[in-house]
């Protein structure tokens, strides 16, 4: 057992005992028991001892963190956090999160959906609406995002309103959104019934109108599941990944090992994937890799809208949501899968099978040259390896990869896919914030933004973070020499402080981690990795509006902090229904008091902003083509040159590619190799 | 034969044969015998004609441009450039083209090398250099880069020198830098030697220092290839696509199909790959796709370094320069070659083997979506069709390919590789623009900025330029419904007049190209394809500088223009040895005094300017790892939906993924499939 590996379902089974014990007589519904990544003050020593093959002088003790749900005897539900100290089968923590509610329970959310349904006022509401003949309808639960409009204390749920008019639990029913919304109250009562805005000009009205028929469209528009659409395209032949030695990485439990890379995989409920320890070649480049949150906002103003803002790792969980991966659909070639644990409510281990696959892929050239004095040829062929997990947060998927390199650059890859949310509008009607996609569906203007979180131990956990740019030389200096104008130089500075920064394509602006304590023997300068940024518009929403104080992170596209302990959420660790004050901002305001807020030489953090403006096009509809988002991570002076260089020569030999004649078809491949 | 194939190998013969009659008695070095390119307004009608399958009432005719260089009587070397319609056997046009000169000839360039090697003022100098026992001085020839201080109307090559150390002729000279520089006239003569700075406060220096054999270095650090490197890495596997049905494209002469899309394949000396006609599902996207120039100015500005500047394009040619490209080492999997055809001086058709390959590569996850409900997952993987050609321009590689996707989008990669271009520099000193990569070796900071040409076709050749940003709504505006500050919204202008336009990403600025005849039926809005840009810093050099004069298409990331037959260069048709007012903006400027720059509802040209501000990393060296740059194009609301979804969900009977197991060996592979 290594001290990063996640709870076991053994580990987990008995901290839910032991909790138990604790709580006897409570009625508990165990949310979360997941492990408390020691202190990274013993993990930096542990690794260290582990990297020589030394043994450790102490090994970090396993921790669980667990999150309960109890109903106290007022019937009141109380989340509650407990530490549990897994090696001395004892609770060394209790933490009473008052005002604080627990990420989204699929139970309790199917329950809010079953109420809502079952409750006569709905039902009226819904006969109002003289729907179409055949239509059933589906009522789909969303975590209330806090407007002010609300009493916070309360869990409160969405509930929006859809229709499916062919008789398959495949069918697209957001292609059918109704004007109908209800908020539902903790203890499943609706507490308000809304009717939606049709148009531009309407807010929430107070009466049902009847549905509009002219809505009712081919399923061929709206369909995305191929058992209710036509054949599909014929033209594409199969397509096949062989690795006749077998794959080029090992694997040991969490452990990988591939190209010089080595990196362990961590899972856990909300972050889902993460990486730890991770180094090339031997040498310490980041402690841990993650993503830390996600906000999608919805950028239309009429109430109830501005409910639509999901915080999809706090309040729905990237672990909990990850999907099951299957062979030969979701990655190609040799895949190994991981699987994840997580618990019951009853606090058994509940396992969440194939939630993170690794591969490898082909990746084009990894570099080459001809020498045209002697025409000949070096070429590389470039590898890389993927870690991937792929999460459903109801109507969208997200496609989340690390893809290592034999260059020892390291590249994060966002995919968004799955279904537009949408909303009613009238028949010939359009509005500022949408796009009509079918009749009668209007897909809302909404943001994707990510918060990736780079925790760096570039040679050691002691780095700074320097902001370089590229400006050209003055001309007609009395010191610059720059007779010609076509000098240009960078200059540097270190950043001293935590904060936000932006971008600027403009200034060439880069972002360095950098080690100043140890200087490449080449450069002369400090060793360091590069930010290759996601250049993307930061939040739209005010900065007095509930989602920009509930996103911090949002305002600014880099920052840096001071590591600490168990600050892994940039938008703070209680999302749901949250209020604000808790994010990366109100953390650095609070440390810049205490004067704790130094980074340079420090332990630090740098966490990047990035994602999408997401204006939808019609091409989204009814399943949208993958949109890319890659942010990578690049050597910059750090090894002694190109770390890839050993990296054998392509040859047909091993590569066995097949040659296609003039008619199209295939010819044998005895074609002449690189040249050397 | 259609009128956008290149001239085949008989039509160039016969052009030269035709040319020879003309120019009977003079000595001709034939530079290019090409396609011009029929007229559009000829095309446009040819296609549409084509594209119902009906005869055209017209073929246009088959002309060639050709130049020559014609030594005259006075032996004055004389560049003519030369329009023959191959139909009629005739010479339909002759421009005597003064002051212009032809792109590189590297026959000549060999030839400048001899004659500075054989000149012995040069020996004598390189005699002072006191060059350790065994070395071979390597001399490596440049087109001048204007600077100013030339006579401009004589061809002028500068010379770099370097020596290599080991007997390989393989042996990475770029290590060893020398102090020494020659400029070379018209004629062969010798006309000017330089020593060259080896501090940050050194500039042309009159005398020679002898070589600091402090800079000998190991092979290790210095070599690339792998004749003169230690074994390479063992541990990447081997990695083979196999299609065992074929392709799924289809190829007639240089016609592709290909999942919908359908274009031409078009190739000539100094654009190379070109790519025409370029339809989805039938429909109209792109008349013409081509790299128009680049530009690489190093950011040195102590003399003579100002003259480093290359235009690859215009002074080299990607047509020309086009590697020889091998099965299992420039592409992976079933690959279709493409030749291109030349010229010899002779005016001999000369082949070029191989210089595009085309085949197709899986993508990841085109499209998925679980439904939270049912847990039936749909998944569909991507396909893209790869064109790719690699050119070497003496240090530098660069890999150009277009990327076609099955949800119509299109996607341009550029990767540069290859080595970097050198200078020498004293051991201990650093300068403040350029990068220390080994001992007495500085690699320049420099640009690299590439003009893509976009001459669209949306639904037609009738196009406007939109430029859309997306704004957030005021907050207590008595007007706009905004009450809790979360709306927003997109604003968009429609460009009238030619000229630059730049990038901003905090605005989510977004350039469409868009077809305002055509209202799109579902979102009531015209169709359109978007440029996805790549961000990138702009030219640094001062804008009065030779450099900026020389390449106005670097002032903007986004131009626009009014379509002119043969309008296809960025930085002008002449570029070596240029002096500036040939590109873009002047073209621009021009016109707009003549009152013809309207450009809304009109045959338009989209030019994109990108790409790197390179500031060496040692990474770089002595092989430089890939760096990408991509530019994409994307429908927007140009379908009434998914372009993709017809493609058929991915199945493991199909794709044959292999299961790893526990130990990382291989499993066989019967695991379930995608849940229907």
């Amino acid at each position: 057992m290594h001290p990063l590996d996640p709870l076991t379902p053994g580990e987990i089974a008995k901290v839910a005992t032991i909790i138990k014990k604790d709580f006897q007589g409570k009625s508990l519904n165990f949310r979360v028991i997941t492990l408390k990544e020691p202190p990274k003050s013993e993990m930096v020593s542990f690794l260290q001892a582990e990297h020589l093959n030394r043994a450790s002088a102490s090994c970090p003790a396993r921790i669980a963190r667990v999150q309960v749900n109890s109903r106290g005897e007022s019937g009141s539900n109380e989340l509650i956090e407990i530490l549990v100290n897994i090696d001395s089968q004892s609770v060394i923590g209790t933490e009473h999160l008052i005002g604080k509610h627990s990420y989204i329970d699929s139970a309790y959310m199917q329950a809010v959906e079953k109420a809502c349904r079952a409750d006569p006022r709905i039902d009226a509401e819904i006969q109002k609406l003289k729907l179409p003949p055949g239509a059933t309808v589906v009522i789909e639960a969303w975590a209330y995002a806090t407007d002010g409009m609300n009493d916070m204390n309360e869990r409160t749920t969405m509930c929006w309103f859809y229709m499916r008019l062919i008789d398959s639990a495949d069918a697209n029913y957001y292609a059918y959104p109704l004007e109908l919304c209800a908020e539902v109250s903790e203890k499943l009562e609706v507490t308000k019934i809304y009717h939606l805005p049709s148009s531009e000009e309407e807010t929430t009205r107070e009466d049902a109108k009847p549905y509009d028929n002219c809505k009712i469209h081919s399923t061929e528009m709206s369909e995305y599941h191929p058992s209710l659409r036509p054949p599909p395209r014929t033209t594409t032949k199969p397509y096949q990944v062989i690795q006749p030695e077998g794959p080029s990485f090992q694997v040991d439990g969490n452990h990988i090992s591939w190209e010089k890379w080595t990196m362990r995989v961590g899972f856990n409920y909300r972050e889902g994937l993460t990486l730890h320890d991770i180094r090339y070649d031997g040498r310490n480049l980041f402690y841990r890799l993650s993503l830390s949150e996600m906000f999608v906002p919805y950028g239309d103003p009429r109430s109830p809208y501005p409910r639509k803002a999901a915080f999809d790792l706090g309040n729905d969980g990237a672990g909990i949501n990850a999907n099951n991966l299957q062979l030969g659909c979701d990655c190609l070639g040799l895949i190994k899968y991981f699987d994840g644990w997580h618990n019951t409510a009853a606090g058994e281990p509940l396992k969440l099978p194939n939630v993170v696959c690794c591969h490898e892929q082909d990746d084009g050239i990894l570099w080459k040259h001809t020498n045209h004095r002697t025409q000949n040829v070096a070429v590389t062929r470039s590898r890389i390896l993927v870690l991937q997990t792929i999460i459903t947060v109801s109507n969208y998927e997200y496609i989340f990869a690390f893809h290592f390199s034999q260059d020892a650059s390291i590249h994060y890859e966002v995919r968004a896919t799955g279904i537009l949310s949408t909303a009613p509008i009238n028949i010939g009607d359009k509005v500022s914030c949408g796009t009509v996609v079918a009749p009668g569906v209007l897909a809302p203007y909404h943001q994707h933004l990510f918060s990736l979180r780079i925790d760096p131990a570039i040679d050691g956990t002691a780095n700074s973070l320097q902001i370089e740019e590229t400006k050209a030389m003055p001309v007609n200096d009395p010191v610059i020499h720059n007779p010609l104008g076509v000098g240009y130089t960078s200059e540097s500075k270190i950043v001293t402080e935590e904060g936000g920064h932006d971008l600027d394509h403009t200034k060439n602006r880069s972002f360095k981690i950098i080690n100043e304590n140890h200087i490449n023997p080449i450069t002369g300068t400090p060793v360091g990795f590069k930010l290759l940024p996601c250049y993307s518009q930061l939040l739209l929403a005010h900065k007095d509006s509930y989602h920009a104080r509930r996103s911090e992170f949002g305002q600014h596209a880099v920052w840096v902090t001071r590591y600490q302990d168990d600050e892994l959420f940039s938008a703070g660790r209680h999302t749901m229904q949250s209020l604000g004050g808790e994010g990366i901002a109100s953390a650095i305001e609070a440390r810049k008091n205490e004067g704790a807020s130094d980074v340079r030489n420090e332990d630090i953090v740098v966490w990047h902003t990035f994602g999408s403006t997401h204006n939808p096009r019609i091409e989204d509809w009814p399943v949208m083509p993958s949109e890319k988002m890659i942010v990578g991570l690049k050597p910059v002076n750090f090894f002694t040159g190109n770390p890839g260089l050993d990296v054998a020569v392509s040859t047909q030999e091993k590569n066995q590619s097949v040659l296609v004649g003039r008619e199209g078809g295939s010819v044998a491949g005895s074609s002449p190799c690189c040249r050397l």
